[in-house]
C-alpha cells in the first residue's frame, strides 16, 4: 500500500483478529485505550489507533508486525506517551504497540560501564535500579519517558552540555525492522568502524524506520561530589551571555539552565521558595570536591562580570534534588500561572552565539502577546524552549501560538539551527524540514524510509513531510 | 551496471577523455599517479585506478561524478593515502578522485567551538591555522591523515577516550551523491532531533555512500594544563587493568596509551630514551593546574595498587611533545626493529572488562611466532593494535600474520567487540562484517547502500562483503 493510501476497514478486522489470536486481552480496542494512545502531552489533537497491542517481548513485537504487514495496516510505537510533537498519533489509523510492559532491564555490567534495558525502561526506574552501583544514566529529558521512546526522538534534556544526548550514549539496539524482522545495530564496543552506523540511524528515527525494543547505554560514574548554584541576572540577556561564556571557556559544567521572570516566579510559587524573580541560571557542577569548587568559582568570576548577583548554592543533596524537582515539574508551574491554560511548547537550538540574538528575536516578536510568554532553555547547548500559555478555547491565541512558534523556528534555522533540538519532530515539525535541511536532504530521508519501510506502514506522516 | 559487472574498457576511456575536457591536466593517467593512489599505508597489493582526478571543489567533484555515472565508471576517494584496510585501492579500476588540493580551512567560529573545512585539509593543518585561537581539534589518529579521510573512516585514536571519536566531532558535512547532488547533512547547531541522522550516516561509510568534501568540526579549548606521565609495570596485564581502573573509576584521562616490552624497546631507540623496557603506559591529563594534579594523583595511587613503578612526569610542552611525537612515529621505530619487515597492524576493540583476556589470548597464540609480535593500544576505550613484524617476502610469515590476525578478529567479536576499532573496513576486514553483526545488519547496510548508490558506482568492493 502507498503511504497515504486509505486504510480498507476490513483490513484493519482482520489484523485486529490476528492479534487477538496472538495476544489474546493485550490487544485492545476499547475508546479508553485507543483515546489514551491517541495522543501525547503537547496540545496536537487526539487521533487514535484502531486497537491497541500490548507487547511483552520482542518476538511478539515482531510478530505483531508481521500481522501487520500482511493486512497492510499501520504500526505506532508507543512508549510513555510523553512526546510533544504529536509522535504516538495514529494518523491513519491502524495499531499502536504499547511498549511499556517491556520494562525489565536486562543486563547492568559495571564492569564496562554499559547496561541493557528493555525499550520500556523509563529513566528513573533504570537510575534507581542502578542505586547500589555507584553509576547512572545521565540523560534527562524531564519527563517520565522510556528509553526505547527517547532513544527513538533523540532526547537530551538538562544535562546533554556535560554528557551529551541519546546520540551519544546509544552503544546498541534491537530494532524490529518492518518485515518483522530483528536487527541488533552493533555490539558493546566504545568505539568501532565496523561498516554503517546503524545505531544512529535508529536513533531519532521515531519509530518510522524500526520499532527499538532493546537499548544498550552507556553509564557513568555517580560523580564524587556534585553542587549546585543558582545567580540571578538583571536582564534575560545578561544571563544568556553568562552561560555562553561559561561554555566558550570551556568550563565543563553538567547544567546550565535559563529561567526567565515568568519561569522564577512560577518556580516560586511551585516550590514555595522565594528566588529573585528575574532571569537566572541554574548550575550543576560535577567532579571531585576541589574539581566542582573550581568550577563553580571559574563560574561565579564569568557571572559577576555579566552583572550576576545572589550567588548562592544549593548545599546539599536534599536542597539540589528540590532545585531540580522543581525544575523537572516546570511544566505544571507554568501551567498553574494561568488557570485553564494549555502550555504551547517551542524547541529550537542554535549556534550558542546566536542564543541570545534568537532569545531576543522571540520576545520583540510575542511583546503584545495575549497570553503569558515564558522562556527557559539548556542554554549550555544553545537549546531553549519558549512557553506560550494559550487558551485552548480560543482559537486565535492557537493561532497566534503557532504563527510564533513558526516565526521563532525560521528565525533559528537562519541563524544556522534546527526546528528542533530534543522533541523531535512528529508530526508537529514536519513542515519545517525541508526549509532546515533542503530538498536533497529530504530526499536522501525519503530513500531511506523506501529502503527499511516500503509499504509506509511505520508510524506513517511522522518526519517527513506529506508530497 | 551491477557492482562485480567487468568494466569496459571503452566506458573508461570515454570517462578519461570527458575527465580531460573538465579538468586538463588535474586527470592525469601516468603510471606513477595511477600506483601512488593504487594502495594506501597497509600491505594490501598494490591496484592502481585507470586514471586520478584531481579536484578543486565540491562543484567539480560533482561534475567527475556525472561524468563517471554516466560512463558506469567507479569511483574512489583519496584524502593522504594513510588508510589501513586497502580503503583506497581500486579493486575494479576506474577513477581515483584524490581530494588533497581541496585543503582550505573555509570558516573558523571560536564564538561557537566549530570550523568548517574543505576535506583535503589535515588534522595537523588545522591545528596549526587554529594556533592563535586557543582552540584545537583533538581526534589524532597518528597519521597524517585529512579530516575528510578521518570523516569517511570514522577515526579516531590516542585521545578519543576523552575527546571522542570522528562520530561525536563531526557536526555536519558536505557529501557529494552517487547521481552527483550535493548534501549538506545537517546544520551547526550542537544538538538536533530533527530527522534521520545524515551525518552520522556518511560518517565510516568510506566513500561508498558518497565523496565527502566538506566537514564542519566542533573544536576544543585548549586546557589551561596538560600533563603527561609514564608509567612501567612488571608485566602486560598490570598495565591493562590499570587503564581498566583508571576507566572504571571515572578519571577523565585525556590519553592512557599502552605500549608493551618490544614496543618500548623500540620506542626507546626510536626517540633515544631510556624508559624502563617493560609493558608501560604513557597517560595525559588536561584540565586546570589542580585538577590535572588531582587526576594524576588518582591514577598514581591506582597504578601503585597493580605494581606499576616509575611514574615520571614529562615535565614541559617540549618533553611532552617529543613523548607524544615518538608515540605517533611507532609505526616506524617498530618496522626499526626488523629491518626490511613490513608492519602487519590488527585493530580490535572490546568491552573494556575484556581487554586483558583479549590481549592474554593474542599472545598465548603468537607466543611460537617466528617474527617479533607488539602490542600497543588505545586502551582507554579497550581498542588495541597488535603489530607483527613479517618478511613480506616470506609468503609463510605473511601467512601466518594473516591467521593470528583472524583469530585476534574473532575472539574480539566473541568477547563482544568489533573487528575494526579505528581503521574502517575497507576490504581487508570486510569478510569478517557479517560475523560481527549477522545476516539481518548486513541486508540493513546492503539496503542502504542500494538506496544511495545503486548503480555501484561509489568505492565497489569495500565494506561489504562481496555476494
Amino acid at each position: 500500500m502507498s503511504a497515504a493510501a486509505p486504510l480498507a476497514p476490513s483490513a484493519v478486522e482482520a489484523a485486529i483478529a490476528d492479534l487477538k489470536v496472538l495476544l489474546g486481552e493485550r490487544c485492545s480496542t476499547t475508546q479508553a485505550d485507543r483515546e489514551h494512545h491517541g495522543r501525547d502531552e503537547s496540545p496536537h489533537p487526539l487521533c487514535p489507533p484502531d486497537a491497541v497491542a500490548y507487547a511483552l517481548s520482542t518476538d511478539e513485537v515482531s510478530a505483531i508486525v508481521r500481522i501487520c504487514r500482511r493486512h497492510g495496516v499501520p504500526l505506532i510505537a508507543f512508549g510513555a506517551g510523553t512526546s510533544l510533537e504529536g509522535h504516538t498519533s495514529a494518523l491513519r489509523g491502524g495499531v499502536t504497540v504499547d511498549l511499556s510492559r517491556m520494562n525489565a532491564v536486562l543486563s547492568v555490567r559495571p564492569e564496562d560501564l554499559d547496561v541493557t534495558v528493555q525499550c520500556g525502561v523509563t529513566r528513573q526506574q533504570l537510575n534507581t535500579h542502578l542505586r547500589d552501583t555507584g553509576l547512572f544514566f545521565p540523560v534527562d529529558p524531564g519527563a517520565h519517558a522510556t528509553l526505547g521512546g527517547m532513544a527513538a526522538t533523540r532526547a537530551s534534556g538538562t544535562n546533554a552540555v556535560r554528557y551529551g544526548t541519546m546520540r551519544e550514549n546509544v552503544l546498541s539496539l534491537t530494532v524490529v525492522l518492518a518485515d518483522g524482522r530483528v536487527l541488533k545495530t552493533a555490539n558493546r564496543a566504545r568505539k568501532s568502524s565496523a561498516g554503517y552506523d546503524l545505531t544512529r540511524l535508529f536513533v531519532g528515527s521515531e519509530g518510522t524506520l524500526g520499532i527499538i525494543t532493546e537499548v544498550t547505554l552507556r553509564l557513568y560514574g555517580i560523580p564524587e561530589a556534585v553542587s549546585a548554584s543558582i545567580c540571578a541576572f538583571p536582564d534575560i540577556e545578561a544571563a544568556v551571555d553568562t552561560a555562553i561564556a561559561c561554555i566558550q571557556s570551556g568550563v565543563p559544567v553538567a547544567r546550565v539552565e535559563l529561567l526567565d521572570t515568568l519561569a522564577m516566579t512560577a518556580f516560586n510559587r511551585w516550590s514555595k521558595s522565594d528566588h529573585p524573580e528575574t532571569p537566572t541560571l541554574f548550575f550543576e557542577f560535577h567532579g571531585t570536591p576541589a574539581g566542582v569548587a573550581e568550577q563553580a568559582a571559574m563560574v561565579r568570576e564569568i557571572a559577576d562580570g555579566f552583572g550576576g548577583s545572589a550567588f548562592r548554592f544549593a548545599e546539599g543533596a536534599e536542597a539540589r534534588n528540590r532545585l531540580w524537582e522543581a525544575r523537572h515539574n516546570f511544566h505544571y508551574a507554568i501551567q498553574a500561572m494561568r488557570p485553564g491554560a494549555s502550555a504551547y511548547g517551542t524547541d529550537t537550538c542554535v549556534p550558542i552565539s546566536r542564543l541570545a540574538e534568537c532569545i531576543r528575536g522571540v520576545f520583540e516578536d510575542t511583546r503584545n502577546a495575549p497570553f503569558p510568554v515564558s522562556a527557559l532553555g539548556h542554554v549550555g547547548d544553545g537549546n531553549f524552549h519558549m512557553t506560550f500559555l494559550v487558551d485552548p478555547a480560543n482559537p486565535e491565541e492557537v493561532r497566534l501560538a503557532e504563527a510564533y512558534n513558526e516565526r521563532l523556528v525560521r528565525h533559528a534555522i537562519a541563524l544556522g539551527g534546527t526546528c528542533t533540538g530534543e522533541h523531535g519532530v512528529g508530526f508537529g515539525k514536519s513542515k519545517f524540514l525541508r526549509e532546515e535541511h533542503g530538498d536533497v536532504a529530504l530526499d536522501v530521508m525519503r530513500l531511506l524510509k523506501q529502503a527499511l519501510d516500503p509499504e509506509g506502514i511505520l508510524n506513517p506522516g511522522k518526519i517527513l513531510p506529506e508530497g
